[in-house]
């Protein structure tokens, strides 16, 4: 079915560029229904991808990664950027978390046109979660935000997939998780570019923050970047000015060292990657070969001659 | 390069199925460097999967599991049953914590030939590792061990995938981590055949335990397994064998209502699925697709378009 169907595509793509919300909500849709591929008829949106800055926030649950992404977000809004969060729960398989979320977060932000959000939780295929809200950004990019937030919760693959296609990851901790081990053990020492210590106000923080900035600095001491440990307190917005202006400092950073022309440069690849092998998954599975796949599977042959054998048939149809 | 050069192939496939440990190794190391792929030269050894019991562990980190997978495999050696562990890190992107692993492990179970333990971390792939690991969980199988332990850290999406691949899954959490939101949130609960209530001596642990029960009882009140949760104090060996109880229990339910075999059908289904799209993208991305590539982000073109002219570029060419 045609997506632009019942409001004429080339009005749905007029839309969208002229700044409709409800355009922008429908073509994320589209893009999410369609297991991260865009439809052909939505293509000539992507003119002016690779603008917005980036921001991935990522860190246990229960950390305040949302309250700091509203604080960063009502900043921003005050110096005139637009805005585009997506909050992706890729934990909640089944359902629950991001719709939550959304419940939540429906009243604050409902009302400001600068800002969109959108609340996605996992999607059936491997990786396809961090596919689709990268999808998202692109096109919120496309749709012409100057700031776009990939909120994650956790520390699994996609989160990590996603922290790696943004231009700057805040990695939030809070002082109870901050024994240090657990954090490097969880991968987050690897992706963070500043480390947000929240809720600052418990007994622990500056012990938690030194031994924080002690790993940091094992790590770190060769780079050209040294990622900064900010505390804050969200849920009173202290310390979200620090943060922001950290964020500023480190984008100035990649921006100077030909980094982020490299790190864009390599997003756009994965990309592609990502759009080909999706494709192929695509037109692979037709409804042919999925019967061809019960048949052999009730003649319970070998996985590995099964495979070759729709492989094959796959190839010399095309 | 043939990965049976230096031995003979006939001869490695021989000492697999002879039950020679370092073949096994070798097996496995050859697939998870081929990136998931069997050389079609191992294929013969797929001659008697689908026999193993395979369990799934997973929960926080620090919850426990390595301790209590070593509990349930002496429990399970002294039946006479042969173990293998897959010991899977998701959250170690570069480098650490699998080869910690490794290294605590190796003395104690080193001398036992009965079990075998790998661990793996996370590779370069969406969704790679957990391809790796149920490679390795067939690899065991056919080698001939009785009990298949997957034992993954967190609740990312490859230990979500790692977790539906299993015919039991045990789900372990600690009185700190059981205020049932958390757990719930992170999709824990879910996937969980079975839980685990470890350092069950710890004063909050009475309350987390009924907490999770109460949760529990209301998700699951109309299915015919009801999940059990079982107090353990894994470092003093305390509630293993009730551990092993209940999962005989499960796997006896699994075997009896049929949904073993529906199971181990979507297994397969899903290997083969794999298998396939695995083999697409290693046909796709051969060298002069990946230079096409670079040229043409050189030249700065819609990503899409790129996208388009790789995939009919690989179809044309076959």
């Amino acid at each position: 079915m045609n997506i632009c169907e019942d409001m004429g595509q080339s009005s749905l793509i007029d839309r969208f560029r002229g700044g409709d919300v409800r355009a922008l909500a429908r073509v994320i849709t589209s893009v999410e229904n369609s297991g991260g591929l865009l439809p052909a008829e939505l293509m000539p949106i992507f003119n002016r991808t690779e603008r917005a800055f980036r921001i991935g926030i990522t860190g246990p649950p229960g950390a305040g990664k949302s309250t700091l992404t509203d604080g960063l977000c009502a900043l921003y809004r005050r110096e005139r950027k637009t805005v585009g969060i997506i909050a992706v729960d890729p934990t909640s398989p089944f359902s629950g978390g991001a719709l939550l979320g959304d419940r939540i977060r429906m009243n604050r932000a409902g009302l400001d046109p600068g800002v969109y959000i959108r609340s996605m939780a996992t999607r059936g295929n491997l990786g396809g979660l961090a596919e689709a809200a990268l999808d998202a950004a692109d096109i919120l990019d496309a749709f012409g935000k100057d700031i776009i937030i990939l909120e994650t919760v956790g520390v699994g693959q996609s989160e990590l997939d996603i922290a790696r296609a943004t231009d700057s990851t805040i990695v939030v901790l809070v002082p109870e998780s901050g024994d240090g081990v657990q954090a490097m053990k969880a991968g987050l020492m690897e992706i963070g570019d500043v480390f947000v210590l929240n809720k600052a106000d418990r007994p622990s923080a500056e012990r938690a923050a030194g031994e924080l900035k002690t790993a940091l600095e094992l790590k770190y001491h060769e780079d050209s970047w040294n990622p900064p440990v900010i505390p804050t307190i969200a849920n009173r917005s202290e310390g979200v000015g620090d943060l922001l202006d950290a964020l500023k400092h480190h984008w100035r950073t990649l921006a100077e060292s030909g980094l982020l022309k490299e790190k864009r440069r390599n997003r756009r690849r994965e990309r592609i990657r990502q759009l080909v092998n999706g494709e192929l998954r695509r037109s692979m599975w037709n409804e042919d070969r999925l019967e061809l796949l019960e048949k052999r599977l009730d003649e319970g042959d070998n996985p590995f001659s099964i495979a070759a054998e729709l492989k094959k048939d796959f190839l010399k149809k095309r």
